[in-house]
């Protein structure tokens, strides 16, 4: 297995490591902290025998040739940009563990048939534009101009933006049809605590769920506390209470479906909010994730007919109006075969699991197959200093991934067209 | 009956004219335009014929002797300030039906055997000092040298704003044994819709209702919303939710008891209340109103525990923590039985109601017994410029209140100490 575990965990420990030192861990895509990471990353994939470019979209590149020049490449990363204050793996693993797996296999001398390129993809994390996944958008030719002129708040535009990183978002239009894929797999940490609870090495990517929000507002009347008895009421908030209490019961009850379906209320704000004053109207955020799309499509309407009666009671008016919806995106079987194979030929307990946060995979689903494996973090944390994996579940994964792409290399054999839903 | 009803209505329309040109109807305390209707409204009272003055406390006061110099005053009165952009009537109504009361009984030649003083006492609405009923806690000896020190924005103290308006406020301390008053009785806009919704001319307020504060903070455990399964989360927010609904349920429940108890959740904070992330904590104002003060003291432990078994199974703690209590009030008996024969003597229909927001009588109670009169306002609309309440209504309250100024003046005959609890 061509991975050198201490030289993964030193790399990875040394790409964190270029953080704003007041906020540990901070590179924000954009950012000098972040050109400089990039710089640092360019270097390494240079120094490990990797043809290494920035791509239109901004994404740095590196690619080691295949034995057969006309097949599409086998492309694995993820990002190297952070949250604000953000963790140390997010992203990083991604990127490092596939430059250790192009670097492994090459120093033990094999060739794969296939190109395999190594992405860290530009600004994967909402960015200062209000986007994300930027370069993986520009991968699959779905960064818009309308993308490109959006401002943050110093006026320099993500054009602007993208060309002081190295990327040339002119020749974007040209390539709208973008280059496919043989196969594109990210290693990512979980996020969660599933594969942590079951006590299992590597979570096989099935899908990337569904996210559908829709805003719901509930509308009464506002009163003054004191002088409104009870009966005389339309307390938006009650009427919130009882759609907060129908989505939980909901979505709990959907958790033994096939293709489980998360719902949330994570955003509430009640007017006028005081404390002596009958509550008027209420605006809560519906967030539900599935990886079924119907499911999703369904919950808001069905969850107001539960609670219909009980908020026409109350004098209360409902109404939802979507706010966004991003469909689920498929892992190729493929794909999902060779992350469990790869798993058992390396000796570790492998399980499927639903990737219940948006990644890059989602755009570059539109050039090819794509697949995810997952390792534990403790207890869950991400997006937070405390966000953790210990070196021998980097490793684990880094073979896993190594394994997987061998495996890919070799049963991607047919030539022809390749069908993103293998 | 000594009300002329066209003198009354004009008389408001010229005080509530008297506001923020920007934004009707605005006559905040302290302020030049409230100092600019102070002055008109003393022009007013001299121009009647009453000895007219600034007491120490900074309120207006308007006196017409009696015969027996022995006696204490019998007050009627209420307050000039508005909160911002708040209505027309309250407050103003009864300082102005005060003074017709007071004119028209010296029109006709009649003499009362006790004093009458017609109040405007200061700063009613909660003032920028976050302080309300300053002139009637100054009246009752219980504005203390902390309160003089508050401070405003603009860094004036309390004590400094007093002596602006002509208030004494370092002879205070010298007056916390309060002039005793033989009767308080204030006219005022019911600001609800009990006497609207049920016919009703007059309400004879039996108390003023305690209010009791808290703030309930429901703890769960924050996470991101996508990779966290149902059953793996502790959402703070649908805790909160049960309680919110309970307390609805309770008060609800509570509605037909001899006092009622009125409960409200009005004032809510989720943490982080993102719509990607389970509501790690929320924060919600529990206020509990009621004449019946062990009723409000109850209420907050007896919610949790109808609430505890859900929380719980939330893997939720929930805490209490006590913000204010204000005990209730009772109207003496004696003056809501004047009160209520008056509205029969003058034809009015009239019934027993509780005042649901608080009012100066809470302080003036301290030195002697109080009461109010109630007439309706428009679809229970006030502390809004759509407060409104029509000139026979208004008249209505002030035939009464007259009336009931009369039969005091002849019932209070008993020498001797006057107890609060008639």
């Amino acid at each position: 297995m061509p991975i050198d575990r201490d030289r993964l965990w030193r790399r990875i420990e040394a790409l964190a490591g270029i953080t704003d030192p007041d906020r540990p861990w901070t590179r924000r895509s954009f950012s000098p902290r972040f050109i400089e990471g990039r710089a640092w990353l360019a270097a390494e994939f240079r120094a490990s025998g990797l043809a290494t470019s920035i791509d239109a979209g901004g994404n740095l590149v590196g690619e080691w040739a295949g034995t057969d020049p006309a097949l599409p490449p086998i492309v694995v990363g993820s990002h190297s940009d952070t949250v604000p204050a953000g963790g140390r793996f997010d992203g990083i693993l991604g990127v490092i563990a596939g430059l250790e797996v192009a670097q492994g296999l090459a120093e033990r001398g094999e060739r794969l048939r296939h190109p395999l390129k190594v992405y860290d993809f530009l600004a994967e994390e909402p960015s200062e534009f209000g986007l994300s996944c930027i370069g993986s958008r520009a991968y699959a030719g779905k960064l818009t101009p309308d993308m490109l002129a959006l401002k943050r708040a110093d006026g320099v535009t993500l054009r602007e933006a993208m060309l002081a990183v190295g990327g040339r978002p002119d020749e974007l239009g040209s390539r709208a049809a973008a280059a496919p894929v043989a196969a594109y797999v990210e290693l990512h940490i979980e996020q969660g605590r599933i594969l942590e609870s079951a006590g299992c090495d590597i979570g096989v990517v099935t899908d990337i769920v569904g996210i559908r929000r829709e805003r719901i507002t509930v509308t009464g009347r506002a009163d003054h506390s004191g002088t409104t008895p009870m009966a005389y009421r339309a307390d938006a908030l009650v009427g919130a209470a009882a759609i907060i209490e129908a989505v939980h019961a909901k979505a709990l009850a959907l958790q033994a479906a096939a293709r489980p379906v998360i719902g949330t209320i994570g955003h509430l704000v009640v007017v006028p909010n005081a404390a002596n004053a009958v509550p008027g109207e209420v605006a809560l955020s519906l967030e539900v994730r599935s990886a079924d799309e119907d499911a999703i499509d369904r919950f808001g309407a069905e969850l107001l007919e539960t609670t219909r009666e009980r908020t026409e009671a109350l004098r209360l008016t409902v109404r939802r109006e979507l706010v966004s919806h991003v469909a689920p995106t498929a892992c190729a079987a493929l794909i999902q075969q060779a992350a469990a194979d790869a798993a058992r030929l390396a000796g570790y307990s492998s399980q499927p699991i639903a990737s219940g946060a948006g990644h890059d995979g989602v755009f570059v689903a539109a050039t090819g197959p794509i697949g995810m494996i997952f390792i534990p973090c403790r207890d869950g944390r991400s997006h937070t200093p405390e966000e953790w994996t210990e070196p021998a579940q980097a490793e684990a994964g880094a073979r896993v991934l190594a394994e997987t792409v061998r495996l890919l290399d070799h049963r991607l054999a047919a030539p022809g067209p390749i069908s993103p839903a293998l």
